[in-house]
């Protein structure tokens, strides 16, 4: 099933067309969006995702969002969400009809977790690394380049899924010209290493993850060292452990890197779902 | 006025909402445009730009677009059309819903041609030099980042555009990391120095211009030599003249660059506007 919500809170028919043609979240990519994993009926992380839909908004201009209102709108769909286990609200922002005047275009939709997902939260994946194209020093001297909001130009995170998939791969990992770490096309990257979890900083220009937070929160309490630092693309492969974290993805294991079998990280995969979950119950 | 025709050939409200909330174009920025000036009832480059169109849908993977269709689209609206002067003929293709199945979303959509973008033709314009964060060297290697495509991703070009705006500055002219002349972002640079013409190459990753496309036709014919290579950005401010050009704008002349006065170019620009004109006499 899908559950749509207009921004004004109204359910609306996700089928049904509700976008004008020239919105400029259409014409121009010109929007922001936020992906939240609901679990029996319980959103996760939704301050996090709120405070960055915010950051993104902010980076791109757009009008403040109205954070109570999206709360609201996230309550709507999944009240009105009828099947159990897992879902994800995604929420999409935008500038709005380029010709009307009238303001930002904003709504929230309930969607199924897809199958392919919820299996490779087990059975592990395998990851290629990519080029993403720019030197991370970059992104402080250049705010347009918008690095680290979270926007709807996402042409190249689907062409680079696109690649990994004539590939045969089911994960992608970009690398920044300096070699380090970046993040995923639609994930943050953890590595795990002598009870230490690292992540890269947003001052790479990546997205602050808000499963990695929450994992990293979790670990912090279990007696776990937690660092956001540059990763050199280098030590990916001789880590404990190499993972992809998203609130779809929860906290998925790389278990093969371009090409390369990595150290067996099933148990600590495992134990680090488990820390993962243990924030909601 | 506007006048909206979707792929289907059919006329539409374009104050109507169309695009349903999980067009890919929409949620990824997944898809490409083109811009078609149309001049009392003449689209010009329509060749070049259906061509662009096909290129930039590859580049993305999408079906290739029908373009026996998108050509009677454009006759579409510009039949619709019925006030005087120039018009712009918009093109947008997406990958269309994510779960619909239901194949693109295809509309072509008639525009005013802003005044402001007029006036700047006559006035020329001021300009400013701006990362765009990547090497030129990276394009052959890294198809996935889809530099030299059109798509719909264009948040980036958006925010270098308001960055000038706050600057008030008019135009923005993007440089890569091995100082080389990249383009405007909605716009071809095209110098002029001792009777030759010169614009970046697309293996640079820019775009191929249409409208540079036609100048360099018309110029050459009229005795100009042209080149298509790359350009240093330190040559910009002592060419005898710098352009911006584009569909809406023509060949506009750079009057000031980075806060500089350039060597005045008001003949040169009126020359090659004329030359450009020529073409469709």
């Amino acid at each position: 099933m899908r559950v749509l919500a207009m921004l004004d809170g109204t359910l609306a028919d996700p089928g049904a067309p509700h976008i004008r043609v020239d919105d400029l979240g259409l014409t121009r990519g010109d929007g922001v969006f936020e992906t939240v994993l609901v679990v029996d009926g319980q959103p996760r992380e939704l301050g996090p995702h709120l405070a960055r839909l915010s950051r993104s908004a902010a980076m791109l201009e757009l009008p403040a969002p109205d954070l109570a209102a999206w709360e609201r709108l996230v309550g709507i769909v999944i009240g009105a969400w009828t099947e159990p286990g897992e879902m994800a609200v995604k929420l999409v922002y935008t500038r709005g009809p380029e010709y009307s005047g009238g303001g930002p275009t904003g709504y929230a939709i309930g969607l199924p977790i897809g199958g392919r997902a919820v299996r490779n939260r087990t059975s592990g994946v395998t990851a290629v690394t990519l080029e993403r194209g720019f030197d991370p020093a970059v992104v402080e001297r250049a705010p347009w380049l918008l690095l680290g909001a979270k926007t709807l130009s996402y042409a190249v995170n689907m062409a680079a899924m696109r690649h990994a998939e004539k590939l045969g791969v089911d994960e992608v990992i970009f690398v920044g010209d300096d070699g380090t770490v970046l993040e995923g096309p639609t994930s943050t990257v953890v590595v795990a290493s002598g009870g230490t979890l690292r992540t890269p900083p947003p001052s790479s220009g990546v997205l602050p993850g808000t499963t990695q937070g929450a994992l990293f929160r979790a670990a912090e309490r279990a007696g776990w060292s937690t660092k956001v630092e540059p990763l050199r693309a280098d030590e990916l492969a001789t880590a404990d452990g190499l993972f992809v974290v998203s609130s779809v993805r929860k906290v998925t294991r790389v278990h093969t890197l371009d090409g390369a079998a990595l150290p067996d990280a099933t148990e600590l995969g495992t134990a680090l779902n488990a820390l993962y979950e243990a924030e909601y119950r």
